[in-house]
């Protein structure tokens, strides 16, 4: 009997395997037992979201009927978001994430006999997208590690494999879980060699981890090739990962139809709220940003002395490579209560992914780290 | 260049109309400059969430960090979910609303060659989602305005138009906007017309508040049919609609499949955590289900005194007909300050949809109502 339900299931749902997260701290104390850990494995703000942020939402509860259902135009977070990047607000998606924008294309572009592009060793979700569409993948490998860009993209190699049935190219900049980026003039060279047709997303999730002279200008992009959509997320540099909200920017018509697929209330009002103010608060991303910036040195560094690879990173993580097999030194970490991101999935079997938290959550990884390589 | 965009895109994306939620009130102050609106156009609870809830998450806010990504295997909830149904964890879908549990069965059964069935007079969502996968729909006609149940699913029509390519089939009870229900066997005896490949999705959305004596079993369905999945929401008699929980039981095969195209994080932390504590505040529940009761058959009085049609109800609303286009009487209540639903892209021009609130929100509305039929 059970085998029936699976009949009439969509092919590429049928051999989907589930995106698997970040271990949360919680579990890992639930599965081995380990007090205070140390979760650098998801990307998250170690300082937390805004305590501005934290305050109106905390006002909020008590005076906020959240028996109502949200605003599901986001009519006060599009204004906010409209002034900042000062574009219309019919020009923004609101998503549940930034996943959830990476959703709403697939849905608007993606389907059977058509193709999704994105490089090797990119961020899963897209190709998560395209497989439970039913539609192809392009899967452009990456520079070699020999490149000034190891496993970075290679917008070239992208350009050379486009196709006629090619409807959604992913790139992300900088990279998930490479922390690789793009020069500001590449995007631009590339979007010039993209039909009209084939629609360019953008994933600037990590956008405000970068180094302002290698972020580029989107923004003045989407003016020029209402092909492209950018988006980014309050998930990282704002720290609102648990409240999940993210956006999209593109031109109106765009816009319009990722809204037709996007669920009427995809939103929570907290969520809404927060990101709202969490804005207002940019002194906090600085000083995430900062402390990111500074620790990205330090940690480099450090794995370098301890003759690591360490991948170039322009966001807040760093992939690290240690010429074989990493998962026994993440099962050293896991046991010294330090989580971070095993990237085998990604074909970085050699390779685990670090957040960066705070300097004492660093030094517990780097002393965990120094342990297991002196065994 | 705009039409490029839409060349690539989903045909059935592109002839789709965006769901419409109810106004909020913050838009009718803002588009016709009413002061102190009474909102009964979206079935939410006139109470309010839990108090308990509320304190927890209030609690949280300043106790949790929200930078963290939510528990994106929802394991409490759905820990205090499997108790409360008796069924094990692994029966269980987490949606961000049941909205995006309809979304996760139309991904995971509907695309082009497969067809979605469902009533005439019934939720939006199902249609969306089955145009949206470019899926083809058969919309049963639903009973006579004669019948005992005026506008309710007809399933023996249901099971009349059961063809190979049917893959996904949408039965609401109670059902939204009319209200009507099905007889606790009946929803068996269709199951048992049922062949086992194709998807049953019962929406029990408003199922809290119906009389027991006719809500039905659909648990210990679940135990005979694995092509069921049922589910339900805390939006409604749960007060929880600005924080978005819902969820679907059904076998484990296929609550794996459905969990393969969920976003992982679709629940935000708070969403996850009220609803673990509303959980355990039954008496809440059991407090919004008793006011409902009352004013259902109040209202329903003083409307049939008042000449109207009004549909039989075991939800929190009641669909009124007026005999004549509804929309004059609608902007009559929204210049009253009166926020209900018209019903038109339902196919039902002739009714208002209107929730049922507190006693003093229920009597501002039947106030209008009696101001505008008076002219």
């Amino acid at each position: 009997m059970t085998q029936a339900i699976h009949k009439k299931a969509i092919s590429g749902v049928l051999s989907l395997e589930a995106y698997t997260p970040g271990m949360p701290i919680e579990e890992l104390q639930r599965k081995l037992g380990v007090a205070e850990a140390v979760k650098l494995s998801s990307n998250e703000n170690p300082l937390g979201m805004s305590p501005i942020a934290r305050k109106a939402v905390a006002d909020a509860i008590m005076g906020t009927d959240l028996a109502r259902y949200p605003d599901g135009s986001g009519f006060r977070l599009k204004k906010k978001l409209a002034e900042m990047h000062k574009i219309a607000a019919d020009c923004i998606t609101l998503g549940n994430g930034s996943n959830d924008i990476i959703e709403l294309l697939g849905r608007v572009y993606l389907g059977p006999g058509r193709k999704a592009m994105f490089s090797a060793h990119a961020f899963a979700v897209y190709s998560i997208i395209a497989q439970s569409q039913d539609a192809e993948m392009i899967v452009v490998p990456a520079r070699p590690m020999t490149d000034a860009m190891p496993l970075g993209h290679d917008l070239n190699a992208f350009a050379a494999k486009l196709a006629p049935d090619v409807s959604l190219i992913f790139i992300a900049n900088p990279n998930n879980p490479t922390g690789t980026w793009l020069e500001p003039g590449e995007i631009e060279a590339f979007l010039n060699k993209v039909p009209a047709d084939v629609i360019v997303a953008l994933d600037e999730a990590y956008y405000e981890y970068m180094d302002p002279k290698l972020s580029g200008n989107s923004r003045a992009l989407l003016d020029k090739f209402p092909n492209l959509v950018v988006f980014r997320t309050f998930s990282k540099a704002y720290g609102l990962a648990g409240l999940r909200a993210g956006y999209a920017l593109s031109s109106p018509e765009m816009a319009d139809l990722l809204n037709r697929v996007r669920q009427p209330f995809n939103n929570n009002s907290l969520a809404l709220l927060a990101a709202e103010v969490a804005i207002e608060d940019q002194a906090h991303v600085a000083k995430s940003v900062e402390l990111n910036t500074r620790e990205v040195a330090r940690l480099s560094k450090e794995l370098k002395a301890l003759g690591l690879t360490v991948l170039p990173t322009q966001a807040n993580f760093i992939a690290i490579g240690f010429g074989r097999d990493a998962k026994p030194v993440h099962q050293g970490l896991l046991e010294r209560g330090v989580i971070v991101r095993p990237v085998a999935s990604y074909e970085m079997p050699e390779f685990l992914r670090v957040s960066i938290g705070t300097e004492r959550e660093n030094d517990r990884f780097l002393d965990a780290l120094k342990d297991i390589l002196k065994a």
